[in-house]
């Protein structure tokens, strides 16, 4: 507390991050990160970077990270934002759209780092419920608002909503923006990037922290059209002109460039994920379907937190989320490597 | 424009950075980068990661460059808040602690980005006029306020106030945050960082930018009372919780603990700057006394706008500013190698 802070800071309730935990040895499968490491060609890309030449502001539009992405999909580098991660995109969005007359509308249970978003700007919400068996039904989202928001899939459910459903969304909700922010949609979804040009309204987010193991650089995404970029780059340019740094427009490019790399990690995170999910079946858990890089899974007898603190003993760490109060039974488990996922099998047998 | 941008993103100014030329061989003196390449020790630092490990998300409190920060200048960690480039922790500033009932105060001729947060974040600045030696005067500043703010040296003047005159200042001006933005800093001042224990309203800013030569990277500071950095910590994990990404992390660690290079380095730039500065002053221009690593210079015959166009043919690029009209006829000129100072004269000396 100071008195020299802004008012607003003292109501302020930030986002807690999954723990990045500084004991070496741990299995870690509490923060959706990808079990394998980012594409050789993205690590080349950045050993070609002559490191004297980091004396140097890296270039404020991105153009290299830029060119792939719209290679990638098929579309104009006008209707590519790029960021600090999705968590500074998804910022951006906020401010620079979701600050409107009517509330913004986001599932009950979803990111928790939305609800965030709206005390820093001070951006009204009204929470969704989501259905009996935890899926979006896009018709509560025809009412009157100011903007939405999803992810797709959504986390830490990891269900997704078929393309067909956001575009159905899309037809009825033309006067607001609509943000789907897909985090996770390279294990197991279709990007609505491809409903951009028909869709004014629509803004798509990604990250290349999940399906290309980046984490640790920052890159994050919006695509769409070219007004609705123009409006992100004016925000950001008010806030920071040189977001990614030199390495990570490298990396990124190249990562987006390795599509067979890319299929390749995402084809054994996806093929993982169905082992592992039959074997926490096997041994009495219920699994919500997921087309992410985790698994939302409770398990019949044994409480949420006495299980994440059972598998915590073995060294593997899950992430449980106390609150809301109807997930308060389940933990998110990342895919992890074979190896990994082993390793939790092996933890949950002998504890219980 | 877009109907669905939030209001306050029509009015906005961005700022304008230096170029970011893409054509090689230019003689770049227009962005005040470092003409040395970063620490070895900075670069080693980076490839000791294994690239594996990028994809996981980085520390998000940046503890190994927090605690060389803390070292170098003998403070605790939770005195050091650290961002993506200096740029943002200035924007966290601004919406931290600048929205306040009074106007801001920060100096007619300063960086412009401070204009543009307050456009940002819609916070009432009163701009104080330069002396007419472009001095700042801090009896001036002595006035009803929200906050105060100039950077030390400032910029694009190069003019260094002596730290008796911060603290003088900071004597009479106890109600509210005082901000000195010390991005060049390490070329001839002396940091404010020794007060933040004595003034509980003192925020010094810095950047690995300039003087530790990692502008590719991204990395600025704050320092200041564990309150003040408390309320920056806030701000920052309502908007990303993890700024620094891993490589920067490590190598601006390594570059604060490298003190012998960053010694030789600013020493080899201010050497430059002292006969740059001879050898234009032999030519007709009337230059600032300057702390920074470059000069604000006029020529007594040539108009700035002409003389940054004729040295552009020569592929050498300085920096003009056509506003505010009491510096347009000057030039920023950074302080470069040696040969890209002679490659400037040689341009001159063709041209005029």
């Amino acid at each position: 507390m100071s008195r020299f802070w802004s008012d607003f800071v003292h109501k302020l309730e930030p986002y807690v991050p999954g723990e990045q935990p500084k004991v070496a040895r741990l299995v870690k499968l509490n923060t959706n990160e990808n079990p394998y490491g980012p594409s050789p060609k993205a690590v080349q890309a950045m050993a070609a970077i002559n490191p004297d030449s980091l004396r140097l502001y890296p270039d404020p539009d991105s153009s290299l990270l830029k060119q792939s992405v719209a290679t990638f999909y098929g579309i104009d580098v006008n209707q590519i934002f790029a960021g600090n991660g999705s968590d500074e995109v998804l910022a951006h969005i906020f401010y620079g759209f979701f600050k409107q007359q009517k509330p913004l509308l986001f599932p009950d249970i979803t990111y928790s780092f939305y609800k965030v978003y709206c005390g820093l700007y001070d951006i009204e919400y009204k929470p969704v419920a989501l259905a009996e068996d935890f899926s979006i039904n896009v018709n509560d989202y025809v009412q009157p608002n100011g903007g939405i928001i999803f992810p797709n899939p959504n986390a830490p459910t990891g269900l997704l909503m078929p393309l067909a459903e956001v575009e159905s969304l899309l037809q009825r909700n033309t006067e607001s923006l609509v943000v789907v922010d897909e985090a996770y949609i390279d294990f197991g979804g279709e990007s609505a990037g491809a409903l951009i040009n028909q869709y004014p309204n629509l803004l798509v987010t990604q990250t290349l922290s999940k399906s290309r193991s980046l984490a640790g650089l920052r890159i994050g995404l919006a695509i769409g059209q070219a007004d609705l970029i123009e409006g992100l780059e004016r925000v950001k340019n008010c806030f920071n002109s040189y977001p990614i740094d030199q390495l990570a427009n490298a990396a990124g490019a190249a990562a987006f460039d390795d599509v067979e790399y890319f299929d390749a990690t995402r084809k054994k995170v996806m093929e993982s994920r169905e082992s592992l999910r039959d074997a926490l079946a096997q041994r009495g858990f219920s699994i919500l379907p997921s087309a992410t890089n985790f698994l939302f899974a409770r398990h019949a007898q044994i409480s949420g937190d006495d299980l994440a603190a059972r598998l915590r003993k073995h060294g593997v760490i899950v992430r449980h989320f106390a609150k809301p109060e109807r997930i308060s039974e389940y933990l998110r488990i990342t895919i992890g490597t074979e190896e990994q996922n082993q390793a939790l099998l092996a933890a949950y047998d002998a504890e219980c």
